[in-house]
């Protein structure tokens, strides 16, 4: 079985056996095709086969993660429970439980609703459950199928109400599992004080058709410049939920066998699986539930910045590695120092960062650029604005390099921030290391 | 026949047979549904039965703003080819072509496919087109298809012999029309001076298998804040246009029966109409092509602020209608100030600006704000942050409706710039003023 392929059952496979119709971008279609036959095209995307812009997958850079993050769960004694938000991607969502995910954490309804057509059937909703229609759709779940394992976050004793009427109106014939949401003043959801936390965790006792399941908080709200502020304000939120999580024990307010204890987005899960370690002692069995979405692919800019501070304060090596990248062609030179490419805003995450552009290649002619292979782009190139279908590369005065580009070259771009991304792409690529195209992989946003 | 829902073959047609499965945004399935199905539900946004968040169409807007733009084209002899790639809606191509336009503009090769599909048969692609794949793609619909009309962009000689010699390679038995697109110093694409374009027009009247079809330029990349300015230096361009027109008749570069002189997007289309009217005395008809792509849904921000100087100076009153909107849930009230809403970068356009919030309303409780509908939201509140898939909005100190913003309101955005929001959603929903859904639109990006 292939890694990255893992038999997900029939509605993933049914992702191979249907039909693309032109217009899928990235893809050289004049005819229909089914989406299982692309690998055996042997597509290159350096040759120039594809359709530009194009995102790529790089399968060893994925593989790579997937052990990476096992081996570093497995350290810490933690589980993975993969924001897959990220890339709404049911194969990579296979992957990930295949390659030892404990379950998938998602942030809307709609999205554990894709999540549990594809086969995934533990759950994490990340997220306050509000809405009518929402509710139905998990409970709905929930009774249909009773392995489903579903769990929500709370933050106000409205909310639990809220929750609780609509789940005993529902005849759900099992607790719906609630996490209590620890926040940050002045951030997102979540309560704003401990005691607020325990007010909620005791409102979610006292109701029924409800439970607690455990306690959660988000720390990559915490992000700043200041490396070492975020680090020793991440340390203290960490500790914070832990405490909560003994102060709610202490108190008898957890239902279920086990307490979940989630935190964990991209930048600081390590701090948070140090931090949760070793909670022991309570009325039953800890769970340490990290939740990072962009370890998978990572990226070339905000994400691989801070995870190579989690290498150096694991002291490993081997790091993350960006698996993602955005191929386009140049449109048009019209000046010496500007090269517009075929990749705008519509192709790649803008929020963070602009895209970085990092190789280039001119298909037909691979010795172009003094190198069979893609060549590295000059430190200076930089992408500094997007339309909604192009990109302004600009290219250093009097780099030979550069001087040379032309019409048809391709531009290797990396990109910061993976979900603004995935989200611009209803199919992605995944090569070998030489660019040929391997597979397709689908996103549902 | 509803002119928003036109016969437009069997493609469109099979899109209202499409089975939805659950998970689809905005969507509150349990089970799949027919897509044509949705209406019948008479499902109301202001009830709550929608999931949130959820991005909508108003049909009465819709209508008036295709009425206004045929008013426009019809008062200035222009014709509209609107740029398709704004929407990507091919129920809205249908209702586009329907209502008087004379094609579609387009803005890659995947996007002509996908128009092409859907029934359009006369295709403006403004762009250059270089990549082999991409050049392949459209040839070969012009070889299948005798009827289909196309024509692309070219700003340079060494893009004029790719096209030429991949043309000829094809055996295409018709020319392929190419417009010269004259750019702006420091901007996007296109020649940087009349001399250069009519350098690449004459290599297109010598280059075999192509035929120079007119002259091109994008006059909204003028924009600027100083208005005034913005306004006399797009008169100066598009001058420009016309007197490149002229050249090159003289010259008698053009082939083909009539010359097609296109401008025009969203924010001074009317500017571009004005100085193309009357071209006349050339070896052959002018037809002054607009290529406006926002005026169907038109926004809240960025766009009614430019179209509400067109209506100054057109004399007009009742200018285009804002058509889209996007509503999400209150699923936070963690400060007094704060309200979380289920909407993030996902869900609606942030480059530009962020969402604006102009409504609300307590589903179950029609009354709660003092009024049945929904209510005006007051105008010191403001969404001043999106994460991924949440909006931090902002309430003004003491305001009453805002003290009683509780979990589970309903907060309807405007947005701003229609083609960043349209991306994010694979199907709208078009409602009627009471937001009582009518049916669904789907997008292809």
């Amino acid at each position: 079985m292939d890694r990255l392929l893992p038999d997900g059952g029939l509605a993933l496979a049914s992702l191979g056996e249907q039909v693309l119709q032109p217009g899928v971008k990235g893809l050289p279609l004049t005819e229909p095709m089914r989406q299982g036959a692309i690998g055996v095209q042997r597509w290159n995307v350096l040759r120039g086969d594809t359709s530009y812009p194009v995102a790529l997958l790089k399968e060893s850079a994925l593989l790579h993660n997937l052990d990476w993050m096992h081996s570093f769960c497995a350290r810490h004694g933690a589980v993975l429970a993969p924001h897959g938000k990220t890339t709404m991607c049911p194969q990579l969502f296979g992957a990930q439980i295949a390659n030892g995910a404990w379950g998938m954490t998602l942030a809307t309804a709609a999205q554990v609703q894709v999540a549990y057509r594809f086969g995934v059937r533990r759950v994490l909703l990340a997220n306050q459950l509000v809405a009518p229609s929402d509710i139905h759709a998990m409970v709905a779940l929930m009774k249909s199928d009773p392995r489903f394992e579903f769990m929500a976050l709370a933050d106000s004793e409205a909310g639990v109400h809220r929750l609780s009427q609509a789940v005993v109106a529902s005849r759900l014939e099992r607790p719906l599992p609630l996490l209590v949401e620890l926040g940050l003043q002045g951030k997102r959801a979540g309560c704003r004080t401990p005691e607020q936390a325990m007010a909620v965790a005791r409102a979610i006792k006292k109701a029924p058709g409800v439970q607690l399941a455990g306690i959660e908080g988000y720390e990559g709200l915490l992000h700043s410049h200041d490396r070492h502020h975020a680090v020793e304000a991440v340390q203290a939120f960490v500790a914070q939920l832990v405490a909560l999580v003994r102060e709610a024990d202490k108190e008898k307010l957890f239902g279920g066998e086990q307490i979940v204890l989630s935190a964990g987005g991209s930048a600081y899960f390590d701090l948070v699986a140090r931090g949760f370690a070793g909670v022991k002692g309570l009325s039953r069995p800890v769970l340490p539930v990290l939740r990072s979405g962009c370890y998978l692919t990572n990226d070339h800019g905000f994400y691989q910045d801070l995870t190579q501070d989690v290498d150096q304060r694991e002291h490993v090596s081997s790091g993350l590695r960006p698996a993602l990248e955005v191929w386009s062609m140049v449109l048009s030179r019209p000046e010496p120092d500007l090269a517009i490419l075929s990749m705008g805003k519509r192709d790649a995450s803008y929020d963070m960062e602009l895209p970085l552009p990092l190789y280039v290649h001119r298909p037909g002619e691979p010795g172009a650029f003094g190198a069979e292979e893609a060549v590295d782009l000059s430190p200076g190139c930089r992408i500094d604005k997007m339309n909604d279908q192009h990109a302004y590369l600009r290219l250093p005065e009097g780099d030979p390099l550069c001087t040379s580009l032309q019409v048809g070259d391709l531009i290797g771009c990396g990109i910061s921030h993976p979900c603004t991304t995935f989200d611009k792409w209803p199919l992605l690529l995944v090569v070998d290391d030489a660019y040929t195209v391997r597979y397709a992989v689908n996103t549902f946003f």
